[in-house]
């Protein structure tokens, strides 16, 4: 990470010249003035800056198909370094820069992910392949339920010795992903066969622990059970006030299954919009097995939905008490089956376990609709 | 970045020992297999491991209090590297070390965040005190509404010439932060008049486009200002799908001023839950000004609330047409005072949209009760 001084940069420049024949450059090709980078790399080499016209008029046209004042600055980024090729960017107005020197391959590219991702893939990927020299695959299986020892626990012995097949672990509060790395130098489709049967062997191990192994959100998982077995779902929320439905609805195409829900902040909204009976909230507490029920099967029945889904806790600082600590969270599902609760003690600051309680949520939704999935009555054809 | 390769660990801390009397570890202090910092430095410096009775103790007790079972892997995590101190942990099971060696001073952290940085406060930085040369004081000031190179253009004329006085902008879609760096060689309070002072220039230049200057969220100011002003608050959101939300209730204590929300997804739930007539809907459609007033006035009803905030819009990627297109939101502030509508065209993926609705919305909000705060029929004290 190099700040935005001229120095600074010139020097950070120096050494990777030095060092590297393949250099990226990321962030720095903003329109305002603490973005250097393409003028540093200039002086270093050499070389003038020169302003190219098709940019200038592509960065013009950004500006007035988004109906935007065009800033004086802008036309800043119309400027290359003398040699280079310069990179589309659909999603912005910096566009990247490839230069080739006699001993080096020089990338600059803009900062914001959105912008350098997609540029990374079209433009820069393809003009790497011809330095290729061996191929890695990469694996990503998903859990949550378990604890990082636990989970490796269970597995490590199926840990490979090979230096070129590779087991981490990747620990967060509510999900530890399994990242298999598998290099070939003869193919992809080599590696791929060495990282796929790794897979396989801890996916026999750890069952439905693991909810994705294509890189799926748990969300995006819950949504496309959901959409296989047509059914609706309706949420009540207390202390997660709207993460778990922000969750569901950052799936493209959420609005198919998920119909919509209520924040029940206070205990007047979870008696008054979701019919949690009053003297529930007054015997057994706001965070109580009793009003989680009741909020899943209140939601389910206003908005008429299939599953109801209830959250609520404790999420801190503040709230807690030696019967009901902070962490405390009660969740539960109500469906034409009847209603799960489960209670969770979740650790960390308010946003962990909110975070832990969507998780608790979702995992709880995958694993009902694996069950309807697998239910014998679905499947009438078979048994004949 | 270093990845946990015992040979590129090795390089790694070799090159920094050569170059750097001050060297900083983060990562690599868990329990299990793919940790492997510790052992690294140890064989780097030529020193054992050795166990720490009382550590392990420590730990134990860790999953005692918890009642979570302690794998074998943990008590790893009790080994010190020979002549290190060991760094308390109040947020996990890996302690820190500091190892100080003839012309070295080494800190091994662990990684997740929520562990290095109160370790780093607590017992790095008082220790680190005696080695500084000069005071550095950074200042944030938080905008919204403004793009990059608009707000660079209303206050470039006020950018410092000096060395030790910068300013950054860092803009994201729906925040603009302006970055001001002001070091002495004197004393922090030197560093800080001179931040201070150009701080004051900006203010009077951009009044209440900026809406932080002490790195409040933009929900923690609104919710400030609902506190102060003695104001409850209910939200009816449809594409946000919860997020603004999860957003408010991120804000410790917020169930002070939030009473809760509804989440109207689909159309069914806008006309159930929020009474939204039927005809609004079908004449003008759910994406219309009339429909997010109807829904701010909706949830301020059914919940009883002082103000009631909306958001309708089409977050995408698809369900746009030419006339509404992605990224059309309107958003809706009902209050005593009536009901005021926004039209906003916003830009980027669907998180990206998310993100700029809820915060035009929590901006209305604060502009709303800086009015009122700031309205003459408060002050009859001061009229007569």
């Amino acid at each position: 990470m190099v700040g935005d001084d001229q120095e600074t940069l010139l020097v950070a420049l120096q050494n990777s010249l030095a060092r590297s024949n393949l250099i990226f450059i990321m962030g720095g090709l903003g329109p305002t003035d603490d973005d250097r980078t393409r003028e540093a790399l200039a002086r270093v080499l050499g070389r003038p800056i020169v302003l190219d016209r098709r940019l200038l008029e592509n960065i013009r046209a950004w500006f007035r198909r988004r109906k935007i004042r065009m800033s004086p600055a802008n036309k800043r980024q119309a400027y290359l370094i003398d040699g280079a090729q310069s990179l589309d960017n659909k999603n912005g107005t910096a566009p990247g820069q490839w230069l080739e020197t006699g001993s080096h391959r020089i990338v600059l590219l803009p900062g914001p992910p959105h912008e350098l991702k997609p540029m990374f893939q079209e433009s820069i990927q393809p003009r790497l392949e011809r330095f290729r020299r061996s191929y890695l695959v990469r694996r990503v299986l998903k859990t949550t339920g378990l604890g990082e020892s636990r989970l490796e626990d269970m597995i490590q012995d199926l840990y490979p010795k090979s230096r070129d097949l590779k087991v981490t672990l990747l620990a967060s509060p509510g999900q530890v992903e399994i990242h298999i790395a598998s290099a070939s130098e003869r193919s992809m489709s080599a590696a791929d066969i060495k990282a796929e049967r790794l897979e396989k062997k801890f996916l026999s191990r750890l069952g439905d622990r693991v909810f994705s192994i294509s890189g799926e959100d748990l969300e995006s998982v819950a949504g496309r059970l959901l959409r296989g077995e047509k059914k609706t779902l309706a949420i009540a929320e207390s202390c997660t006030g709207g993460y778990l439905g922000h969750r569901l609805t950052n799936v493209p195409g959420s609005s198919d299954y998920f119909l919509g829900g209520i924040l029940a902040y206070g205990n007047r909204a979870k008696i008054k919009l979701l019919g949690v009976p009053e003297a529930v909230i007054r015997k057994y507490g706001a965070v109580s097995p009793r009003t989680a029920a009741a909020m899943a099967e209140g939601v389910r029945m206003k908005m008429s939905s299939d599953i109801g889904l209830s959250i609520t806790g404790i999420a801190g600082p503040s709230g807690g008490t030696p019967r009901k600590p902070v962490g405390l969270v009660y969740i539960a599902l109500a469906s034409d089956l009847g209603t799960d609760v489960s209670r969770n003690l979740f650790w960390g600051k308010r946003e962990a376990i909110k975070f832990q309680s969507s998780q608790k949520a979702l995992d709880m939704l995958r694993r009902y609709l694996l069950a309807e999935e697998n239910s014998p009555s679905k499947k009438p054809a078979e048994k004949k």
